[in-house]
């Protein structure tokens, strides 16, 4: 009966009859498919062999010194004065051997803790747009209030289940304490699982602090308990630099989940075919991966993704093509051969939330499923290449997610579903409306939409002739205004508020010296 | 160099600075990829075998009495006067035998003949709705000029294999004389393969000798040539009409091929579960196709797959659910266990050429490549739930279109593609743009899009802000300003005219008796 009533709810909101909305319960989806692999196990295997000959012949610049001497200590070939850093097979293989497969991640609300790896997926909302946009409002610089109106839609969507950094940032903030107020304002919008950004030590260091005070837990349990999230960038390619060096130091040594992910923009920051910036970004994530494990055997990490190609007309970025989807898809298969949560994103170069933006969006949310991808970044919200972050475009991801969710659950064959006695008693030339096998399921038998209209034209002009994005709008305002903050006990909110003025009072954070 | 130049007509057209459109060269896609399947094999004999057993038990009505008299004399359960048929599992068994797993398509033009069956894909323009819909005029009953119009667009678009039906029904046309009209123009402005409707013996009869003159052939040579399509729609549950029938039978004996296509809504003309309404599916499509080689082992003929659900709310069709997804790949698991080609389609329930209609369709192609579709009908134009084809969505699929074709060309993993001795010149930190191996690979190495535009915030604001349905919308305009009719000989013309002008004034067909 409640799915009843959400459709009959969404039905009037839909048609500006009310203002209801209704969505499927919060879960987080497992995948019952079979991984979908578009190069043979053999392909996979020059693949790796040649990743580990860059690693060992050409090498990876590790620019901090500090992680040149964990390196050095670890068995890999570091020659003092020079950034450049070579591995041997074995040692990266042994490096591997302690990456966890499986980890949980602990949310301030334990009932949004989730599964990283397996067949686990869980989506996130879009992250460091520099700029926000919207059909009122235009696009604009990214800001503090529209940085919060973002972390509440992904407070409400029970189709997001991380925030996974600042969903447009916050440059309204200065810089110094930008990383305080904004994860102080992240923490107490939404109870889904932290982050924190590692541009800095005392910056990352700060972040796992206030995470810690957000879930009212010590130290020492933090360590079994992996409660916030960094990403980490090469700078593509073949190199780490200062800062996402220091952000994998600090989180490996406190058991936190780093999500190593180079970014190979084939024909620009990696070689022009598939293969090549596969090839680069293998050795890349292999590197950072196997460093992270140096740091801190058994530090839980992920195998990030973010492979696609430029438009050789204009060098301009490409998001959601054909190349992206493979390069996706290949990556899976990395990823499950040295068994490590895999990382991967829903991506589009379009510079409005259009029909571009949507079947750009299906390339990656696609390939990101069949990839068997558990955590799929910049989930809702994504436009312009990563440019801009879109209120409608999160309204239209999140329909296009829980119709990708729905999709997951396996269809099951027996005899009550197979319904032979319902076709003998509905027979030739009849309807099923009315008959006993369609009463007893149609209430929960289908997906019912968040944003798709299947009214008939008739009535659908009648409403306004609304396209998805306009329709998308309404939504987003809706649930900005039904917004209600989640629960927070108030020692632990004056614990995070003081750890805050202190912090700002003590500066913030700098910029760590290269 | 051809790709690099059309990439940059293509960049100056979308900016507004030139008017030339560039496209990927046409060719028939194969899917290199394995099958994707989402029930295990046992499922699909559990399916199977209950289809066998609605056959068995509850039969199917055959609503001609000719159908009746060639089914009973092939071994089917028909008692005299009733429309009822049933079949043994080794009937239908025996007849599946003798459908071939795959055949060529005659097209007028053969450079355009066309692989049913394998790995082989084929996208159809929209076919049948009764409306026209554009940006410019709206939506209005469909008519001889849209018909023509989309014609062209399916002639000038290379990602368009077969036109296969109405792209919109051309209701100015009086019903008697409307295959003569309509499908005499659809000859001398496209050159891709045939089609008919099977509205009764009559007109699919004109239809098949119309495409025989068009190709030049004699009638003998025709029947080792399939070169007209007919679709033929159970009217489910559990029927099929006289005028179908008699479609099959015509179609059959000359040995066209026939694309048998229950029409299972599932919860309205079939079960409210998704399993059930492929078993209703699967015993519709195997007594249609049963039927046909009971006419004349060995034709041609297709497995239709048009399984989705209603929004219970409504009653209304949904179309590019997860529920459509799902039966789309579980009834490309039949059809391969049957070794017989499959039909899918490219469908979506937008009442507007907008987000809503590009991520359902691309529910609908992904799930149309994964599940191995030969026949993807609707691929182009489809709105509304099939009430309306739209010029500006013809483009949309394009791009979709091409894109995924673009996706089913394999990666290739060799040495020369993974670049080693590239990373190796370029090193860490610096860029590709200028390295032999970019230079010598960069004018090919991606998909160029056709309606995507990839430019930066500022020049799209600057070029006028237009989201893609708007670019649809020039594109189409310039596609029909360009458009040039295909060659044809004189002679066959004249014949062609001579055809249709000697049966117009015959009167046209029509209506069968029931």
């Amino acid at each position: 009966m409640a799915r009843r009533a959400r459709s009959n709810g969404k039905s009037d909101r839909r048609r500006g009859g009310g203002d209801e909305f209704r969505q499927l319960p919060y879960r987080q989806p497992q995948n019952p498919y079979q991984p979908f692999n578009i190069v043979s196990d053999d392909e996979i295997e020059s693949i790796h062999l040649t990743s580990l000959k860059v690693l060992g012949e050409i090498g990876i610049n590790f620019l901090c010194q500090e992680s040149r001497d964990i390196l050095k200590a670890a068995g890999a070939d570091v020659k003092p004065g020079e950034p450049r850093v070579r591995f041997d097979a074995a040692l990266i293989e042994k490096s591997l051997k302690t990456v966890p497969a499986q980890f949980t991640g602990y949310a301030r609300n334990p009932a949004h803790n989730l599964e990283y790896g397996g067949n686990f997926t869980a989506f996130c909302m879009v992250a460091s747009p520099p700029n926000a946009t919207d059909l009122d409002n235009g696009r604009r610089q990214g800001n503090f209030k529209d940085f919060c109106d973002f972390i509440r839609l992904g407070q409400s969507l029970n189709i997001v289940h991380q925030i996974a950094g600042y969903p447009v940032e916050p440059t309204d903030i200065d810089a110094p304490i930008r990383h305080l107020v904004a994860e102080q304002a992240a923490i107490k919008l939404s109870d889904k699982m932290g982050f924190g950004y590692s541009l800095n030590r005392q910056r990352i260091r700060d972040s796992i602090e206030m995470v810690r005070i957000s879930r009212g837990v010590t130290a020492d349990q933090m360590l079994s308990e992996p409660s916030i999230f960094t990403v980490v960038n090469a700078n593509s390619p073949l190199q780490y630099d200062v800062a996402m060096l220091g952000g994998i130091i600090e989180m490996a040594r406190l058991k936190q989940p780093v999500v190593i992910t180079p970014f190979t923009l084939a024909g620009a920051m990696a070689p022009v075919t598939v293969a090549g910036a596969l090839v680069q970004q293998n050795a890349e994530a292999l590197a950072g991966i196997a460093f992270s494990q140096m740091v801190s055997p058994g530090a839980p990490v992920m195998y990030g993704g973010f492979t696609s190609n430029v438009d050789m007309r204009t060098g301009s970025p490409a998001f959601g093509t054909p190349e992206y989807a493979k390069a996706v898809l290949i990556g899976g298969q990395l990823a499950r051969r040295y068994d490590i949560p895999y990382r991967s994103s829903n991506v589009n170069a379009s510079n409005a939330p259009d029909a571009q933006a949507a079947y750009e969006s299906q390339m990656s949310i696609w390939a990101c499923m069949l990839a068997h991808c558990n955590l799929v970044k910049h989930g809702l919200g994504w436009l312009e290449g990563g440019l801009a972050a879109s209120f409608e475009k999160v309204i239209i991801d999140a329909e296009m997610l829980q119709m990708m969710a729905e999709f997951m659950k396996p269809v099951v064959v027996n005899d009550a579903e197979m319904a032979f006695e319902a076709i003998r008693e509905v027979g030739p030339g009849n309807h099923y409306f009315g008959c006993a096998h369609t009463l007893e399921r149609y209430q929960n038998a289908f997906y019912s939409p968040i944003l798709s209209d299947w009214s008939n034209f008739e009535n659908w002009r009648d409403g306004g002739s609304l396209d998805a994005t306009q329709r998308a709008r309404k939504i987003y305002q809706q649930l900005l205004k039904d917004y209600r903050p989640p629960a927070l006990d108030t020692a632990i909110e004056e614990e995070l508020d003081a750890f805050v003025e202190r912090r700002i009072a003590e500066g913030g954070a700098g910029d760590d010296q290269h």
